[in-house]
């Protein structure tokens, strides 16, 4: 069995998506999502690259594959090609499924849960507001919720400025004090108005320096939160043993690690409690179940990272995985627009505060390459964000 | 689909065997080896005994069962339970691969090599006989050999007491200091006689002093050994920090070790080259590979025990994770009692140093009950080994 | 002086227990206790294969016949196989005292105390039902007082489902909130209600994940427990120093930690005030004297596992050791079925909240063989234990 | 001032290279060079894509814009985006240079030696012809020599299989062991030859498991080397600690880091003696020069990477560090194709064993686009390399 075509789907239903489609000379073909948000055409120009040489290759020999793209470079690591072996990876085994004819959760070894656990994201502008949205998500089913002011920095985020030009993302103006301070009194609010039993995340989104991150996490501590995720930027994550000694607040961490490496200090050290990285990330389904058996080795939980920033097949991968390894914590969850259910037709399904993978063979999902055709790439970029001083800051 | 019947079959086809045959509602089945050389009746019960709250249960879900296994007993970890879950987990991924019409290896991740090394075993009374041994294993195309004087202890072993009744082991009597002086001189005799390209192994055997293993690894590093195994007991695992130190010998460990925590040092220090446990001996496929994907982490290959020890179907399964780990480092290979393989039909194919999985769907082996009964258990023990001072010491 | 026959005797009056019965050629014979709950046959099995090896041997001859047991099966560790040591070295320690006419404490160096300080269980499934479950172990004389609402996990034992099949044990499904939240509050009403001085303890039975041990361990500092019991599976003994850090609550861990080598790391790292482990699962008198020695260096006190899965004879084995070794903490005191102290006539006596030895010569128990023979061994499990999800958790 | 225009040159003048050519609104502008070899597409897209919101930026404040690029990605690390840095960095240094009418060696803190010793890579098929090869470098004035047997691997490069298409690399096939004892004899010969003054350097390439790189830095610790290159891979950096423990042999290391996170440890632990990045392929010479800070703090010395993987200005970028930086080792040094000087006329002269950086304001070279447009980029991929059993190796 032979690899004939990898093709490359740039779409924007909605969103971009960097999408791929592996065909072989038994009909058969795999699907696969590599989107990195913001670098859409670097990972599709290395998924482009490497296709060259995947064509006669056997595509049920996924760990050979993995490890020649992993190689094939020579310079490794990286988000960039991260993506793109994680793109391919899914769809290789979304191939393998369907030789099988078993849906993915079973060749990983079989449902070890009944159905994958849920947070949803609460916001808005106030403490009521975003009480308002916690009760909207509990309404749903959602029994974890991830509640901010605001996107991520609340009113931490003291100005905006308008891009220069049309198209260009504004560039947001962050202090943390005020940050800080709102988040604490948001949390005391949301303890008292909500109850004990509500599982609450918040998402500091790697913008704190780690003596402020400790602070905050030791303020947080008295509200019990499910997990406080990305305190840190992972350029220092020697700085987790800081946060970890100043409080029992559990630590999440990851969605930026797209390798094993990155992650093991992490892990080893066992600084955190939940390991944050999405499975197309890191390099697909191959790698991500690897990380995870050396997480649970360390008694690291997995709550794979699951925002918008990725769509329905690459959510389909993690939820497989979440299906089967031991150390499942819990799954983000969004909704995608309308036009990438369509793009992509055949997602996981969400019930109660529940996702459950789809039961047909392979990944689950399929790609209607003509619908995908109708919506071409729209250059875009992340948010900026810099310090009132106009000190480049981290989004 | 469910699991209607666990059956233990307890056979003595020129040694014993624990197998495992878990029959389903469907009609397809898996065999499974839980073989632990001298406690086959404790592994047998232990099967039997978990076998009653299996019946029912999905075999599709082998991570649910895998855990299920592991935490049912409230007491876990040892040698004897991480046998019984191996035979059950074992025969679970056979009966995937049939379900999926597969070769285990290919629901693990596809072959990551064409063929998996094999290293066999050449031993003597002299150096001259260890040569002719290693000449012979050479000629039927072994890379890797492991070359020891005697069984295990060489001359060490000073004398040998006849036991007290038939059927009981006799006590042979050790002392370490001719055992390693005559090992460096066999060792440099070998690389004078057959050159410096030929891998040799040594097996320890677990006999030595922490210092006296750490004095043979450096007197053999001239001789390039491609590694010294087993150079302490697992009691001593804390003392491999000094053997490490002592020399560039490569050091293999593991084939007594059953259970991933206990690995962890060794990996996590980065204290071995080499881990051999048994996938049978440490909870099955399921479990040893998240191990390998530990020692991957860390820089260290896999080598399974591959002893007389377990039968064909154990064979078989680390063959079939040796054709996928990424890490793999080589085999070790034995030839079992003809009888065995009649039981067991199916075995993979050694050719020319290398090993090939059975392609057939599932692990590949079956098991023939009738021909099974008409080889009942014999009673058997380890050996037994005191110090020349009657001092109980290990075998 | 020699061994002449091992009697493995499994019964059941009100529980199952596995007892051995060591004979020899002088009458004079010594009793044991190897009962693995939920194991029992795998454990006789064991003991039933090394017994054939003692035949003949010197049953004076405890340590060396400890170090053959322990190297016999040349796989080791693991509760099966320190169970069956336990049961024989309790045995011979017995046939020991009666040889001296000493009862064993006296053999072990004699007592360092007058009477054994004893922790009762106290339970309920509201506070006030605890408090006067507490308020009656005080009126029985009992100083430190362990307390649970319900068994393990209270509350958080969110919903039982009835097993498929009478005999098999039904599943509990738990979730780590409610148990946390209910049980702080528990202590804090509990210390309200008994005042400062009441010792009180509570087993989280490892069913929580570090981070929640922690915070758990925080949040009952202000109740000023004599310790909180197992808040770690063995698995996670790496997690001790997170627990450790978060308060000065004293941590006690130990009753499934059947190895003098996994026990290591808590003591070394001084991670807990006391150790936890019984006599007869870690092999015996004769190495839990040795691990209590280990445990003095590094300041641990001994707090012997004392639950209703074991039996008169093991109990008394821990009692012996309880007056002798100088880092006695407390003993855990449970009261069996009628038909056991029958079954083993000469149990310890209990006073006062304090646990006394019996004064015979040897361990001080008999078993009644033709009696025993009257309660069959009857099949049982160990209870299962699911998150809400499903997914497989630890009773 | 303003940037106006980034443009991307692809060219492949004897080999490919990505150039760029930033554009300002004061007719001024800089070139840079963010070549990485087989992956050129993947980085002129990240550098396009950034280039839309360059457009207006002041180039004077490079401090900035390089925080800017490094985080408008969100996702960061690897060498796609190092390299898209890298290059922009260097073009906004030649700028600077041009404005301030100065070389860039001066703006950095001016010469801090005269000249930038260099080595020279000597190779042949043995030990004869590569003495020979050393002997003709050192006719050019080379003091320090790279010495290889064929390419990298020697003849530990067993056999190569065609590829199965035109343009595809083809496959190589790797046994350590030849490559090894080879390398021993070679660097034996090469000192009884050419006598103890000559420094001799040998680049193992990443091709070696831990105990192999120490085994064979330990073996060759006789010969004296000026350094052994690339010991291990970078994912086995924590076994650099093994490496450094078994000889005196210096160590180099960096050229595939791209990141100052993951040269850390190498530094901190003072594993390494020279560290090797390519001030391009880490985000240019910002932050080159921030590493180099770092090396000097710990006593490592700089040997940046300079092989024909990079072009004249990337070699000029570090010419211009290796002037100033205090803790200079030496500079890897290639002569590009003739067609590559003509496309980026102005590069660095190399006298006697030595370069210079041109003395004209900025980098010091041009490119000529005219020139460029006429030698299309060609696809090209890395070599490919697997074991003899067909496992995919690392080249």
């Amino acid at each position: 069995m032979k690899i004939t075509e990898v093709r490359v789907i740039l779409t924007c239903p909605g969103r971009n998506y960097v999408l791929v489609k592996v065909m072989t000379d038994e009909g058969v073909y795999g699907v696969g999502d590599g989107t990195l948000n913001g670098s859409e055409l670097a990972v599709a120009e290395a998924i482009e690259h490497c296709s060259h040489l995947l064509i006669g290759m056997d595509p049920q020999r996924i760990e050979d594959i993995w490890y020649f793209l992993y190689h094939h470079t020579y310079w490794r690591g990286g988000p960039v090609y991260a993506a793109a072996i994680g793109a391919i990876d899914i769809a290789l085994w979304d191939i393998k499924g369907k030789l099988a004819n078993m849906p993915v959760y079973q060749l990983l070894g079989g449902a070890a849960r009944d159905k994958v656990l849920c947070y949803g994201h609460a916001g808005g502008r106030t403490p009521e507001e975003v009480e308002e949205s916690v009760r909207h998500l509990q309404a749903k089913g959602y029994r974890v919720i991830r509640a901010q002011i605001g996107g991520y920095g609340g009113s931490g985020m003291v100005r905006t400025q308008p891009p220069p030009r049309a198209s260009i993302p504004p560039t947001q103006y962050f202090e943390p004090t005020p940050y800080m301070l709102e988040h604490v009194k948001l949390f005391e609010y949301l303890r008292k108005q909500l109850g004990d039993t509500v599982e609450l995340c918040h998402d500091v989104h790697e913008q704190l320096t780690p003596i402020q991150a400790a602070w905050l996490a030791k303020q947080l501590e008295p509200y019990r939160l499910f997990f406080l995720e990305d305190p840190l930027p992972p350029e220092q994550i020697g700085s987790f043993a800081l946060v970890r000694q100043a409080s029992t607040t559990p630590l999440a961490m990851g969605e930026i690690v797209h390798n094993r490496y990155d992650a093991l200090p992490l892990l080893q050290n066992r600084w955190i409690d939940y390991l944050r990285c999405a499975p197309m990330h890191i390099g697909g389904i191959t790698e991500m179940r690897k990380v995870a058996a050396v997480a649970e080795t360390y008694g690291v939980q997995m709550a794979f990272h699951g925002a918008a920033d990725l769509g329905p097949i690459a959510q389909a991968a993690a939820v497989h995985l979440d299906m089967v390894i031991p150390n499942f914590g819990v799954q983000e969850w969004v909704t995608f627009p309308q036009e990438a259910y369509e793009v992509m037709p055949g997602a996981c399904e969400f019930r109660d505060g529940y996702a459950y993978p789809p039961e047909r063979p392979g990944i689950g999902l399929d790609i209607n390459e003509e619908l995908a055709a109708k919506y071409p790439y729209q250059r875009a970029w992340m948010p900026l964000v810099r310090r009132e001083d106009g000190t480049m800051h981290r989004y």
